[in-house]
C-alpha cells in the first residue's frame, strides 16, 4: 500500500480515547484524520495533544470524508449498527466496538450493509488477542489437548457497575458474558446450541431490583458434542479474574491470571503473592493495540478479519438465550 | 474407655483390606476381631499376616459376636442397608462404605433402624477428612470469604472404567459424582434445592451404549442461594484431578492438586512439574484412616459423626436427580 | 529370610523413638525386641504400650543379646562411634544416627570396625530417601539435565536453637549443615574437593557469643568440575526452608518446599498460601521410614546400604573444613 | 518546562535504536533532535522513518548543537567517558549506558566532569526499573521483611556469547554479573566490602581459552552485615533466567521469571508451563522505557538520577574484585 491508511475514530469515549492514542503511538503507517464525538467540546485539548487535524462532533462528517479509509466506532452500542451502515454504504473499512447492537434484526441489516459494500468489517472482541488465550487457541488448533471435551471460562471483575447501568446495558450476560460467549466458539472453534443460565444476585440487592443478576454459572452444550461453562460475577473482591481451562482427550489447558509482578512474599503469618492485574484496561491493553494492527492488516493485505460480523452476531444471540433461560428456568436451544 | 474397642470388618476388597490394615497400623486401641467376606479362603493369607483371629464367609458371624463393638461395612453396595439394619438391631456402632443403598427406601429404612438402636452411623465420604478439603470448609466457616457465592468441585478420573461397571454401579452420577455431591454440602454447608445435568458421552461409547454418561456439568442451587457446578469426566489422562473452588462476598479459595513431589524440570522445551497424584489410593489415603479416627473418636467420646446418615442419604437424592435432569433435559427440583 | 529381623534400639530421645514406632507399625518383618536408654525409667510406659519386650539402661544388654540382628544407634553424637564398634564385634547390623562423630579419628576407627566385622553400616541421612530429593538424584543420573554445572541447597530452620545447644552440637556447619553437605554428595555424585564459607551472626548475639554463626552461604568446588552453594539459616520466620536448585548443560531442577495443604485464599488484600511444612518432623517423617525399610532390604537382600561409612565420613570433614574457612576468611581445600 | 527537551542519541546499535524509538513513541515532551554514529551511512533510513531530523557520524556535532538539552549515549564502551566529558563541559545531561568504563580512572574523571558541570547523570542500569525488582526494593524499604539477613540473584542468559566477545567485553564480571553487583547494591541499600567468586568454564571452552569464566557462583558481604550471593551462567538452556530472593529478620521475598503467558499444559507425560521470557529484549523492554522517563523527569524537576554516577562506579569496583578473587582464588576486600 503507498500511502498511509486514514481513519477516523467516532465516539471519543475512554475505549475511542486508547484507540487512536495506540494508532498514532505504535502505527507508523496509519494516521487519526480525524475524531467525532457528540461532545466534542470536550476532547478538542486531547486531540490536539495527540495531533488530530480534526475534531467532529457529527460523525457524518467523517463518513464524508473521502480521504478516509476507515472507521473506529466506539460510540454508544445504539449507534453502532446505524453508523456501521452509513460507513459501510460510504466505502470504509470498519472496526466496530463489541456488541454491534442488542437488537438482532439490526445486527443483520448492519451485516448486509458490510456484504454489499465488500468492506472489512472487525468487531472488538479484544481478548482474542490477548497473549494467554491466544496461545490456548493455538495449541487446541494444533491438536495438543485432542478433541475439546469441556470448556470454562472464569470471567469476573473487580467491582460491580451501578445499577443504573444495567438497566441500558442489556444486563450481565450482554454487557459481560458476552466477551466469554466470544471467547467459548474462538477457542472450541464450534457454535453454543444450548444454553442453560444458573443466575443469582448476590452481590449487589439494587442489581436485582434493576431487573438483573450479578452471579451466574453458564451452561452451554456445542455443535461438536463438547459442554461448556461459563463463571461469571460483577464483584471478586481480590480482583479481575479471568482463566481459561479447556479439557480435551489428549489433556487440559489452563490459563492463570496476569499479575503486575511476580513477587512472592513469606512471613510468620503466610506467603503472599499479587492479586491479578486490576481491571481490564491494565489486564488487556495490549490486546487493544493487537486487535487493530489485525484490523489494519486486513486492509493492507485485503484478508478476512479475525473477529467477523458473524462473530459479533453471535454472542448477542447467545446472550439473550441466556436471559431467557434465566427468566424461564430452563435450558434454551438456540 | 477402659478397653479395646473390638470391629469386625465386613466386605474385604480393596476398601475393606484398607480400613482393616489401617486400623491395624495406627489405632493401638482398636482391635480387628473377625473380618468377614463371601469368599473368605481368598482372604484367609492376608488376615493371617496381619494377625485378624476370625475369618468368616457368613457376615451374620460378625454381627452375634457379642464381643464386637462395631462393623466396618465395605461389602457391595446392594448390601450395605441390610447389614446396616442388623447391625443396629445387635447394637454395633457402623462404618458404612458410601452409597449406603440405591434405593432411597432402603436408605430410609436403614437409617430408621439406627435411629432406634442409636448407635454410631457414619457414612465413608472419606474426603471430608482431606487435609486440603478439610482446611477449606475452616476457612469458610471462619468467614474468611464471606458468604459462599459460587462453589466448584472439580473430579475427574484418570481412566474410565469398564462399561460393564456402570451398568451396576447406578451410573456415573451415583458413583463418582456422589463424593462431589457430599463435597459440595459439606464446604457449603447448605442443602442443594437444584440440579441440571449438562452431560454428554465423550469419553468411550460403551460407557453411552451402557446407558451412562462420562462427561458432565451438572449446575447446583443451594437452600442458603449460592450456586455451584461439578465438573466431572471419566478420563482425563493428565491424572486424577480433584480440586475445589469457592467464590465469597470477602474472597476466594482454591484448592490443586497434590502431586508427588515438588520437582520442576525446565529444559530447551519447557518446564514441566509433576502430574497429580495418580488415583484415590494415593490421593486419599491419609483421609482413609482419618475417617477412622474420627469414627473411633464418636464411640469412645460419644459424639455425633462428621458424616451422618442424612449425609449418607442427600447425595444419593441429588444423585437421582442429575440422572433424571439429564434425561429429561430441564433442571429438577429436590 | 525366614525369620523377622530383630533389632536392638540404642537410645530412645525423640528420632530413636520415632524409629522404634515406624518399625512396630510399618515393618511386619522386624520385631523391636529390645530399647536402651540411660534414662530407662522414662521410657518404660512408652516402651510397654508399644510391646517392646525389654527395656536396658546399659546398651551393652543390647549387644550382647545374640538374637538381636541389629541395632539402631540413635544416642547422643559423642557415643556413635564407641557403640557402632562394639556392635560391630558383636556381628550386629548398624543403623546410626548422623554424624558418627565429631572425630574424623573416631570415626575411622568405627568404619574400620564395621569394615572388619562385614556388617551392614548405614547412616542416618534421611533426606536421600525424601521424595523430592530422590526424583531430583534419578533425573540427575538419568541425565535428565546432562552434566551438573550449579548445584543449590536451600536449608534454613524456623527458629533457632539456643545457643546453650551450639557449644555441644559443634555449631552449625556440623550441627545442621551437615545434611546439606550429605545432599549436594548425593545429588552430584561427586566429592567436594574445596569450601569457602561466607558465614555471620545474623539471628541471635548468644549464638556469636557461644563462637558460633547463624547464618551462612557456603560455596563449594566439586571434584567433576561442578560448583555449589549451600544457603543456611537458623531461622526463617516463614518456617523449615528446604530447597535445591541444579543447573545443568541440559537443563535445570528445582524443588519446592513441602505445604501443608494446596490452599490459596484470595483477599482484597492479596493472594496468600500455606507455609512450608513446619519442621523436620513434619516435613521428613516418611523419609525416616523410608530409610529404615532401605536398611532392612539390605540385611534381606544382602546388598550395600544407600548411604554408607564413606557417606557418614565425608559430611564431618567438610564440615570441619566449612569451620575453617569462617575462621580464616578463606577457601579451603579438602 | 516551557518546551521539549530536546535529546541527541549518541551510537545508534541495538540499545541506541530502541532508546530513540521508546522516546519518540512515548514521549511527547521529547524531542530526538539528532543521531550520531560512526556508521551513520547505515542507520539514515530507520532514522528517516522515526522522522529525526539530523544523522551525524561524528557524536561531536551533537555535542555542538546548542539546541540539544540531553545526551543519550550508547556507543561503545570505551567511548562512554571521553563522550561524558565532552557532553558534560558542553553543559548537556547525559544518561549514558553501562558501564561508564573499564578503567576506574576514566570513571572518576567523567564524574569529575559531571559534577562541576552540574548536569544531571544517570547510568543505564535498566532493572532498577523493571516491575518485579522495584517491588521487591520497595518492600524492603518498607521494612515488610525486616533487616536483610541474605540477598542472591539468579542471572543466567540463554545462550553464551561468541569467544572473542569476551575478550573486549572485560569478562563476564564486568559485562554480565556488573548488573547483578548493581541490583544487590539497589536491593539492600549497602555497599559491598567483600567478594569471592567461585567460577569455572563449564559452558564454553573457547571462552575459558579467552581467559575468561562462563560460570560463577559469587559470594558477597555487605557494609550493614548481610552476606549474598550471584549465580550466573552465560547458558541456561530453558532462557534468560532473572530471579531475586531476599531472606530478612521477618520474612523472604523471592521473585520469579516473567513468562510470555500463563498457559499451562498438562498431558499424559507430564505439566508443562512456558519458559521464561527470552533475553532481556523481552524480558526488560519496559525497563527501558522507564529508565528514560525518570531521566527526563530528573531533568524537568531537577531532581536527583534514581542512578547515579557512583552506582555506575561501584559495580566496576567489585567486578575487578571478582576478576582478582577468581584469579586468586580468595576474597577480596574492597
Amino acid at each position: 500500500m503507498g500511502h498511509k491508511i486514514k481513519v477516523g475514530v467516532i465516539g471519543a469515549g475512554r475505549i475511542g480515547k486508547i484507540h487512536a492514542s495506540n494508532i498514532i503511538k505504535n502505527f507508523a503507517d496509519v494516521e487519526v484524520k480525524a475524531v467525532a464525538d457528540i461532545n466534542a467540546d470536550t476532547i478538542r485539548d486531547w486531540a490536539a495533544e495527540l495531533g488530530i487535524q480534526h475534531v467532529y462532533a457529527d460523525y457524518k462528517k467523517v463518513i464524508e470524508d473521502q480521504d478516509i479509509d476507515a472507521v473506529i466506532i466506539c460510540s454508544s452500542t445504539d449507534t453502532h449498527s446505524q453508523i456501521t451502515i452509513e460507513a459501510a454504504q460510504a466505502g470504509k473499512h470498519i472496526f466496530c466496538e463489541k456488541p454491534i447492537d442488542y437488537d438482532i434484526d439490526r445486527i443483520h441489516q448492519a451485516l448486509e450493509a458490510v456484504n454489499v459494500a465488500g468492506v472489512k468489517f472487525q468487531v472488538g472482541f479484544n481478548r482474542r488477542f490477548d497473549h494467554n488465550f491466544k496461545k490456548v487457541r493455538e495449541l487446541i488448533q494444533k491438536g495438543s489437548i485432542g478433541d475439546v471435551q469441556i470448556v470454562k471460562v472464569i470471567s469476573r471483575d473487580p467491582t460491580p457497575p451501578p445499577a443504573e447501568y444495567v438497566k441500558v446495558s442489556g444486563g450481565m450476560f450482554l454487557d459481560m458474558t458476552i466477551h466469554d460467549f466470544d471467547m467459548v466458539r474462538y477457542l472450541t472453534g464450534s457454535e453454543v446450541i444450548e444454553v442453560y443460565a444458573n443466575a443469582a444476585v448476590l452481590v449487589d440487592k439494587a442489581i436485582g431490583e434493576a431487573g438483573d443478576v450479578d452471579t451466574a454459572l453458564i451452561s452451554l452444550k456445542f455443535a461438536n458434542g463438547a459442554i461448556g461453562m461459563i463463571d461469571n460475577c460483577r464483584q471478586a473482591v481480590y480482583g479481575y479474574d479471568q482463566r481459561v481451562e479447556i479439557l480435551g482427550t489428549k489433556g487440559s489447558i489452563s490459563v492463570a491470571n496476569d499479575t503486575p509482578t511476580t513477587v512472592i512474599v513469606s512471613t510468620e503469618r503466610f506467603v503472599s503473592s499479587d492479586k491479578p492485574k486490576y481491571f481490564f484496561l491494565e489486564r488487556y491493553m495490549e490486546s487493544f493495540e493487537a486487535e487493530l494492527k489485525a484490523f489494519f492488516n486486513c486492509i493492507v493485505n485485503d484478508t478476512d478479519p479475525i473477529v467477523t460480523g458473524i462473530d459479533g452476531l453471535k454472542p448477542v444471540l447467545i446472550g439473550l438465550a441466556a436471559k431467557q433461560s434465566y427468566q424461564k428456568g430452563t435450558p434454551i436451544r438456540l
